[in-house]
């Protein structure tokens, strides 16, 4: 890590979570929880194994993760996020709203994950009928399957199928995720190839956190 | 500028903002308003120039900033942040108040600068009675100046000197910084070679953002 070498809190950040790949393993390590190297690698298509190794010396030595032997027989590491790497979030949740303005361009080889649509969700949408009763949104895209419960005003999210959804928005990524950030009407959004199955009226409920 | 190759709106986000120098490029650009390359690069110390403009470019093609020519006879390009590029702010912030906790230990090679102090007032800074009437606060570090203003629960703040403050803070940067910061408290502040002069009660008017 190269310092900037400015008594500036925004650089001294930068000093710590701005080398390339930084942010996107600290973002892994949050919608994973503890987790192998092999699941970090697998969550970061394009990483070089050793590229990743270093920049978790370089996490670890700054006291944003701590390493842990799991339990025998496993005999293998997992890696956690510390109090301060948690404390990271707020940041990536602002450049993911910032970022949702370049979603409505799909490129033919971006690689996509089921996790990020839970944290697309989870993040850049608020519950706006905080009193209705819960309701449960399966969305599917590009075959990855991510769940959203509504309930008092929450957004939660997790991965996999429900048993019993009230309605299923199912497409491809940029279909499912620029309705759900507000790129695209559902008009649009089926023209993309969203296919719609179930209460439609939750779509209202169910909206994008205003644009900073 | 090279793409992460992942259909996901921080990756997105760091595509475009996440190469070396960027969103310190951004934050002289918020900071200053229209400005020369020259000027840029003075709030930049470190930065080499044909990064500089080469980053520039690249912001410029990304749609954050616009170039235009100063009328005659002043005849120099300026720079200027897009809507796009002042959406950015939120970013900075985040980053400025994780980054907070790295702000207790000052560098002997640091470099600082007025326009880093007034932010961090600005951003991190907000007026816990909103009631009271309007007062001023002088800060100076490391010889450079800000002025801070409590006015109806905002807080402006703007470089140079106050006619008459109602409180000069003055010391090094650690000192204001971290008083301002709530990193360290009035007593430490002055073993770190704060000097108070003026209402002191002011201080508590002036509340750290919460850590988020």
């Amino acid at each position: 890590m190269r310092s900037y070498g400015q008594y500036c809190s925004i650089a001294r950040a930068l000093d710590v979570v701005g080398d390339r790949w930084t942010l996107l393993i600290v973002r892994e390590l949050l919608l994973r929880g503890p987790c192998r190297f092999t699941d970090l690698r697998n969550g970061l298509p394009g990483i070089a194994p050793n590229l990743l190794s270093t920049r978790l010396k370089e996490l670890e030595a700054a006291g944003l993760i701590t390493r842990e032997d799991a339990p025998p027989p496993v005999a293998t590491v997992l890696y956690e996020l510390s109090e301060t790497g948690r404390a990271v979030e707020p940041v990536l949740k602002a450049l993911g709203l910032w970022g949702m303005r370049f979603m409505a361009e799909e490129r033919p080889d971006d690689t996509f994950q089921a996790r990020w649509l839970a944290y697309a969700s989870e993040w850049f949408t608020v519950d706006a009928d905080p009193d209705a009763p819960p309701a449960v949104i399966q969305l599917v895209a590009a075959g990855e399957a991510a769940v959203v419960e509504l309930r008092g005003g929450q957004v939660h999210t997790r991965l996999g199928r429900a048993a019993d959804p009230d309605i299923v928005l199912d497409g491809p990524p940029r279909a499912v995720l620029g309705l759900l950030g507000g790129l695209v009407d559902l008009d649009r959004a089926v023209e993309l190839g969203l296919s719609v199955t179930g209460r439609v009226d939750l779509l209202r409920r169910l909206r994008p956190v205003a644009p900073n």
